[in-house]
Parts: C-alpha cells; sequence; structure tokens
C-alpha cells in the first residue's frame, strides 16, 4: 500500500523524517505493508515544487542542505510552481491528488515552525489538507494547542485522521500511548516537565553555568528555539501543555490561557538555593480537571528531592499522568534527537496505514468514541 | 459484538476484573462496541461450572467471597461438571462453544497462580485454549516466561491472540506500549525494578524496620506472594525479566536461566550503608541483546543517588527500555493495586475486540511481521 505525502516545511525535522523513512524501508514494508513515496514539497524559503509520480526526498533534503532551492534548476518531472504561499500550493497538490485522497493514501506532513500567537498558517494548512481528503501528521506544537477541537472535528468528518505525536516529548508515546493502550481508562490530570532548553538551564546554572552561557549552549546544539522567548518565557511549555490538556482532558485551552512564568538569571539563583537546601527547582506544567474545570499552568516549582521531576537532569522529560483506574503513572524521556521527532511522524504514518488496511471493515462497524476518535 | 469469557481461576484478580467489566460497560459499549459475558468458571477450590446462557460474575464473586463453592448449590441453567480438572473442564467448554470460537468470539482469562517451576497447568490452560479456537490473555507470567516463542507460534497458527499486559507492572502499558506505538523500533536491552515486595521491603529496610516485619506486612496487604520465596528470592522478578527479554528482546530464556540473587536481613543492612553513603540498594532486573547472545540477570545493585531506579519508593516499580532509534525512556508504576492489574485484562481484552472488527479486513491484508505478530 503505497501512501503519497506531502511534506509541508522540510527542515530538520522533515529531512530527517525522509532519510528515517528509506532507513526502514525493508521493515516498514514487511511487517506494516507501508510504502511512501513524497510527491510535493512546500518550504517557506526554499521554494516548492510538485512530483506527481513521487522524486527522490533524500536527495532534495542533501540539495537543500547544500544551500540550493528546490526549484532553482530542472528537477525531471517537476512542475515549477513558482511564488505560490504554501497554503495555496496545498491545496492544489491536494486538489490534483484526488485518486490518492479517495483511497485515503493521501497524507500531509505538516512541519512548519510554531507560531506562538496564532498557530498559523499551520493550522489553515491542516483544514486544507482534511477539507480534500488527505490524512494529516504534525510536529507542530501550534494547530493542537490552539484548535484540537475544531480539527479533530474537520477529521472526524472527513473520515481522516489528524496524529501529533511529535509535538510533545518527541517520539515517546504520549499521544498513541493514551489512544491505543488506555483504553476506557480517564485522564483526570498531569504534571511534568516538558521543555528541554529550559531544564537544561536550570541544570547547568546549579552547576555555575550563566543564563546566557547555557541558552546560547543549547541554540548552538539545535535544541532551543531560534526566538529565545519561546523557552525561556514558557510559550514551548504553555504550547505542549495546551495540547495535554485539549487531546487528553477535552479542555479548549490555548497556550495564552495557560497560566504562565518562565525562567530568568534569577530563577537560576533560587535553583542554586533550592539545590543547597536539598531541593530542585523546576520549570513544571501542569494541568487538572475539577469538575468542568480545567486549570493549567507552566511555572518554576521547587520540589522536594524525592520528586520523579526533580531527577531530570539536563534536557530529560518526563510526564507523570494522573488517571482514574491507573493511578499516576510517569513516562520518562532520557534523551533527545532529531531522529526522535522524526520518529514520531513515522510512527503516526504507521497509526495510518493500520487504519486504513482495516478501513472497510472499520467503516462498518466502527463505533462511535465522543471526544477521542481522532485523537 | 459480544464476547464469551471462560475464566480459568477466579481468585482477586479476577474477580476484580468482573467487577471492572460491569463498572466499565458503557463505556466499552459505546466506545468499542464491546460486550462481554462470564460462560464458565473454573477454580481448583471452589468448584467449576459451565452456563451457555452467561451468568451474573459478580454476584457469583460475592458467594464465593463468602466462603461458598460454585457447583455447591443449584445455578438456574448451569451443568455442574463435578470434579474435573481446570484443563478437562476447560478443554470441554472450549468443545461446546465451537459457534462463539469460529466467529473468534470465545476468550479464556488465565489468572491461575504462578507456578516458578515449569509455568503449569496454565501453559497447557493457554494451548488448549488456543487449539480451541478462544482467544487467551492471562495476568499469570508463568507461560510467559517459559513457553512464550511456543505459544505465540501456536497463536499465529490458530489466528487468535495471546496476550499478556499484566504479568509486568500490572495495568500499566508494557508489551502493549511496545506493540501498538513503537513500530519499526527495536528494544535492545531494559533495566528496571519490577518487583514491590521487594523494593518495599528495602526501603523499609532502610527506615529502619526489620525483614521478617516489612515481609509480613506486603503479605497482609497482599501485595506478597503467599510463598515468600518468589518474591524475596527474586523468582519473581526473574519471571519477569524472562517475559520482558522473551517478548521484547527475541530471547528464549526462562526464570532458571536469568541469573538470580535475592534480598535478605543482609542485603537491609547493606541497603542502610548504601544510603548514608549517598547511594540507594535495589533490586535490579537486566537484560540485554549483544550479537545473538541475551544476558539476564536479577540482583541487588548499588545505584547512584541520581539513577532513575534509586528513587523508586515503597512499592514503586520501574522499567528503562533502551531502544535503536528512541535511545533510553522509562516508564513508572507510581502506585499498584488489584484494579490496575485487573485492568491489564480489560486492556486485553479491548484489543482483542478491536482485532475481531476489524478482522475481514485483517485477514485479507495483514503482512507478516515476524517475531512481532503475536505480542
Amino acid at each position: 500500500m503505497t501512501f503519497d505525502l506531502v511534506l509541508v516545511g522540510f527542515g530538520n525535522v522533515a529531512r530527517r523524517f525522509v532519510a528515517l523513512l528509506k532507513e526502514r524501508r525493508a521493515v516498514l514494508e514487511r511487517e506494516h505493508a507501508l510504502q511512501a513515496r513524497v510527491i510535493a514539497v512546500a518550504t517557506r524559503r526554499h521554494g516548492h515544487a510538485f512530483w506527481p509520480g513521487g522524486l527522490d526526498a533524500v536527495s532534495l533534503a542533501r540539495r537543500i542542505e547544500r544551500g540550493k532551492s528546490i526549484g532553482s534548476d530542472a528537477v525531471s518531472g517537476s512542475s515549477r510552481t513558482g511564488s505560490l504561499s504554501s497554503l495555496e500550493m496545498l491545496r492544489r497538490v491536494v486538489a490534483r491528488s484526488g485518486a490518492a485522497a479517495r483511497r485515503r493514501r493521501l497524507v500531509v506532513v505538516e512541519t512548519t515552525t510554531l507560531d506562538i500567537a496564532r498557530g498559523e498558517p499551520a493550522t489553515r494548512h491542516i483544514r486544507a489538507a482534511l477539507a480534500g481528503g488527505a490524512h494529516v501528521i504534525t510536529a507542530n506544537k501550534g494547530p493542537v494547542a490552539f484548535a484540537y477541537r475544531s480539527l479533530a472535528r474537520a477529521a472526524d468528518r472527513a473520515g481522516r485522521r489528524f496524529l501529533f505525536e511529535g509535538t510533545v516529548m518527541d517520539g515517546i508515546p504520549v499521544f498513541n500511548l493514551v489512544r491505543e493502550t488506555l483504553p476506557t481508562v480517564n485522564v483526570i490530570g498531569f504534571r511534568g516537565v516538558v521543555n528541554s532548553t529550559t531544564n537544561y538551564i536550570l541544570t547547568a546554572m546549579e552547576q555555575g553555568q550563566g543564563f546566557d552561557e547555557a541558552l546560547a549552549r543549547m541554540q548552538a546544539v539545535g535544541i532551543a528555539e531560534a526566538d529565545a522567548s519561546l523557552d525561556v518565557d514558557g510559550w514551548d511549555a504553555a504550547a505542549k501543555t495546551a495540547a495535554l490538556a485539549n487531546v487528553l482532558l477535552g479542555a479548549s485551552l490555548t497556550p495564552r490561557t495557560v497560566e504562565r512564568r518562565g525562567i530568568s538569571a534569577e530563577t537560576g539563583r533560587q535553583a542554586i538555593a533550592a539545590r543547597a537546601a536539598g531541593r530542585r527547582l523546576k520549570l513544571v506544567a501542569r494541568a487538572v480537571r475539577e469538575g468542568r474545570r480545567i486549570t493549567a499552568r507552566v511555572a518554576p516549582e521547587e520540589l522536594p528531592a524525592d520528586d520523579l521531576l526533580a531527577g531530570l537532569e539536563g534536557q530529560q522529560n518526563a510526564l507523570i499522568l494522573q488517571t482514574d483506574l491507573l493511578e499516576e503513572f510517569a513516562i520518562v524521556q532520557r534523551s533527545g534527537s532529531l531522529t526522535e521527532t522524526a520518529y514520531a511522524l513515522l510512527s503516526d504514518l504507521v497509526t495510518i496505514a493500520r487504519d486504513v488496511r482495516t478501513a472497510g471493515a472499520s467503516r462498518r462497524s466502527r463505533p462511535r468514541a465522543p471526544g477521542r476518535r481522532s485523537l
């Protein structure tokens, strides 16, 4: 079963994703009957193009890494698409892929960068993709943080999947874990450390490094966002908190309705003092449902040394889920890498392939699962 | 879609399971189109009976908790089965449930107690069930620890599922996590604390309690096995280690081929000394694949204080998975209860229901996944 992929955004994550698809090609085909080819790429800075017959995306990634643009010279069979916006490009590609869309074999992979003000244009990309009969996979937190409920409804109406495992803790299963392995369990709250940059800065400052020095190091290795405020002011953590609360608790939050405090050089001094007193300061994300009300917050918290979150060093993340049937349990990410985020996209693609493979039976008898269907 | 359940073993876990089925009845039906009825119960001490039309298992559980036996007085519609062995009883029930078996709606729920010497009679129960066309769910570590590979093959041949989420960390997803949410990821090793009783004893001894006192407390609350050796000599942990290695690493271990050292009053003194030196002593289970060789071990290990496993208090468990694509990540169980083990059976039943619902499509196109199919 061959899926046609439309990549919107072709940065580090998407480029690692196409490489990973190639590396795992044999096992994807053998164990999941899954083949995939990239038929279009849309980028903001490197141009875009449409190859209805598919192209070698790994070579294209190398071209871009050598500083070339996608449409800058002839690519066999390509239709140059000039200066269209990504949204317009996406619409045209989806419209011209009607056969694949009708067979549920069209997947838009959205990896544009986070817009913390509104989650755009990613949310528009996703709406256009679903409206055109494509499934959507994204590693962009914006759409889930700003518009989960309406995107989930749009996916349901279209009979397509909208998946986003890569938005929290990279490829470590969080959303897929709850959807696939915790049937009938209700998540009633969570707390966690979900931003690697700030955790790295706090632990580095405990060891005497300066705030700016630690931040610069995270930016140099590509972990921190280019806009430092997204990390240190807690915006990234707030977006993840909104995404988790929207999906797992049924909330309708946005990053702006999450109570938010970030970290600064002053927080570093507090972290040193806390450590001296046998405690740790961490940037903690938390949300809880009380009756119909859901409250969510990101803020530095001083934790006892034996708290699971207190033990997170460097870039480690963890999420503690509070549930009805299984009480509390935690998922801990002990490392992080581009491969892990790219893997999230791959695992979502496999979920779609499984779904399509069993769609005949599913469509006839799949029951309604309100509030969970599109998770 | 109604499943007929045959309960082999009707102890605490199975009784909590039938109560949970009733409590979650509405959501199981609404979200998973799943209904279930108990048609037979086989026990060692309380007799057994077969009700082809189903019975109220919650009432039956209450009867047994009041000290009555299953067949001790007339149950409407029952066929008394006298002094048959559980295995013979199971064979007859399965043989008389051919219609449900052919429609893949027959499920044997195996919850007899662990036999650490051979994993029997549980393994024979499971073979008989699969041979008769039933799916099998178990919370008994024995069969997975002693005979995973051959049982997985038997399930494949029969086209039925063999699931066992409850064998490690109760209902916290471990096996389901890897199978459902980590496609193409290879697990290359693990280490963890997987026995609650010994972890409770070690932490209690650190705080000055005696070994016997701490063990007695765990037996009183029903966490420790009646045979203390299963916990303190590391047998339970070795069985879980064999199960994890067999399923996740493709090993062919048994509890006896896992290198094993347990804990004693002397270990408690070492734990106190370790704690005084800023370290913790834990009973660590570990396995690793090196080339074709898989080595596995259960032993007390002195860990640095910042090790994730060092932070586990009381009955907490954790498992750190080492993988190729996602490096290391951990699952931490922060509480434990009968409900959590019973939930594991429920989640396995939902997996079967999903599978049966999509079986038409699956059977036509489900690809081969060597070594993973029956996980």
